[in-house]
């Protein structure tokens, strides 16, 4: 008997978000606790239950959990770990599912990345409802990914698969990714990538622009945008670039998986047409004929501050690790942790 | 009460071959009709039932078939239909599952492109056996994919999924494809992208080479490969910029599916180390640290002469479509033909 509600967690760089969650998709209530608190990864744990049971305790749902869903940075779906997290502190290999599992008695916990928990939320609650083939791409301060094939999430053989912000959008002179390669597309069309190709073209070109008027090196994708609204032109023309560069690297991924859809997400898709044009003619210009016109690029349906949350949550349904079974008893036909990860 | 045998058919440009398969992925028997002996479909089809049968009789395997596999350019898993087929007479739109399956008493019946079939190929009877995520790359006149994600063959929404032949590998000044863009990996690594390169090197470098003994414009990858393996310089730098390009290409192709092994099939992938050396090279190179060192290349187990066929026949396992049930009464959990293309 499946119980109403499920717990989302998205843990990122500052806060850990948490909501109860409904089958609906309605957040019934949601907190936070600062994830950097404890350099103990069980401090942290311990920090993270008081205010989570506080949170059921107040909306009279402490028997009423059917799972735990976590997005976190580098969450692997098989191993229920945290790998080399670029900013976490609490060691190379954090065993998040068990410890989150132990902590809730043995509530079913499945952890995965943020940008795969965006792509569940949407497909759960958002813009991808019914459908079982599409692409989320976040644009943040990075790029991120999260790919849906045949309905289900696409986790690779070693649950590290969709990092396609790190597919190489320039072969030659590319701009350094903090990957450490060049010419990623997260180095292009992040917000981040946006503010360095204003940087660029600043003092590449000579044509007057408000943005001449703000000191150079803090100019933001923020500012950008805004000098875009208001009508100048190279501002303008750092989003065509943008653009351009996305709607070329979505022909290649178009000719991958032929979603039905290209959700966007994230600060930068809220740019809207100065984004999406030159996006879309770029795409229709470089797209294989066979796909040409078939896959939406749309927006996400989620509202950005529950996304994070929602998202992770929608995981908490399929949930199936529990930290009191005996490893390897959790029925394998799910390919849920903890599971052998096929050998490599 | 599944049937002991199925039939494969691949059909091409020049010959269709057609071979009857058991359960272990042996070819009991094979043969062949010209493709191109009738301008009308019905009359192909009456030509291929007749070959067919005859190979039945002889091998008292009449009544002890599963299910028929079609592999066939641009044909369409979703609808049944071959779609605009560059090589074949019939039409543009050729119902290729129903009259197959109407032509043999209601058989069921499945069909895919052939790089398609060769992964299936690959998965029930080769070098993918146990696998649920690897990409098949068909290195033959052009460059073609089959890929498989959680155990399933990649269709997209629309059935075209898997054109990696057709991802772009040079931004600028790429050379002209088939497909009608320009910078193409099928450009480059197919074994007429190997000779394209021939005649490019021979133009603008110097150096002494066996090549400069052919007739430029009928130089093959065959002549390329004969010239590298007997030392020359020249062909061995041709085979180290083609399997630069390829590596290069797989490692996005890498961030996106995180696949167990890249199986090479076809002429080219006899080069043997030739390729894959620099190939793994550059693959090393130019892959996000994450997947460094995860991802096999390997060359396909399947015989060349048989490969066509077994993989198609892995297809007839599966096939569900039957010409004599009313349309739509198959079901959908399958998702095989005819049910609806998802919306668009």
């Amino acid at each position: 008997m499946s119980k109403p509600y499920v717990i989302g967690i998205d843990i990122g760089g500052t806060n850990t978000v948490f909501g109860i969650v409904d089958a609906r998709g309605q957040v019934v209530a949601i907190d936070s606790v600062k994830t950097l608190k404890h350099a103990d990864f069980d401090d942290y744990i311990a920090q993270l239950k008081e205010g989570v049971e506080r949170l059921l305790r107040a909306n009279d749902a402490e028997d009423k959990i059917q799972g735990i869903g976590i997005g976190a940075p580098n969450a692997n779906y098989y191993t229920g770990e945290i790998i080399n997290p670029p900013n976490l502190p609490w060691g190379p290999v954090i065993p998040l599912a068990r410890k989150v599992s132990e902590a809730f008695n043995g509530i079913p916990v499945a952890i995965t990345n943020d940008a795969n928990a965006a792509a569940l939320g949407e497909m759960t609650y958002g813009a991808a409802r019914g459908m079982r083939d599409f692409i989320m791409i976040t644009l943040g301060t990075g790029v991120g990914s999260g790919i849906v094939v045949n309905g289900q999430l696409v986790y690779g053989h070693d649950g590290f698969a969709g990092e396609l912000g790190h597919v190489i959008v320039k072969r030659n002179n590319g701009r350094i990714c903090g990957c450490g390669r060049t010419g990623c597309l997260e180095a292009y069309c992040s917000a981040t990538g946006v503010a360095r190709t204003a940087r660029e073209f600043l003092e590449v070109r000579t044509e007057p622009s408000e943005l001449r008027n703000l000191q150079i090196e803090d100019i933001t994708s923020k500012d950008v945008y805004d000098a875009a609204i208001a009508g100048d032109k190279l501002a303008k023309n750092i989003f065509d670039y943008t653009g351009t560069i996305l709607g070329q690297a979505f022909a290649d991924m178009i000719a991958f998986s032929s979603p039905q859809a290209i959700i966007l997400f994230g600060g930068l898709a809220k740019s809207g047409d100065l984004l999406l044009k030159p996006l879309n003619e770029a795409l229709n210009k470089a797209i294989l004929p066979i796909f040409r016109g078939k896959t939406k690029i749309i927006l996400s349906e989620l509202r950005e501050s529950d996304a994070a949350v929602l998202g992770a949550s929608a995981l908490g349904w399929e949930a199936k690790y529990r930290a009191d079974l005996p490893a390897g008893n959790n029925g394998t036909q799910n390919r849920n942790l903890p599971i052998e990860v096929p050998a490599e």
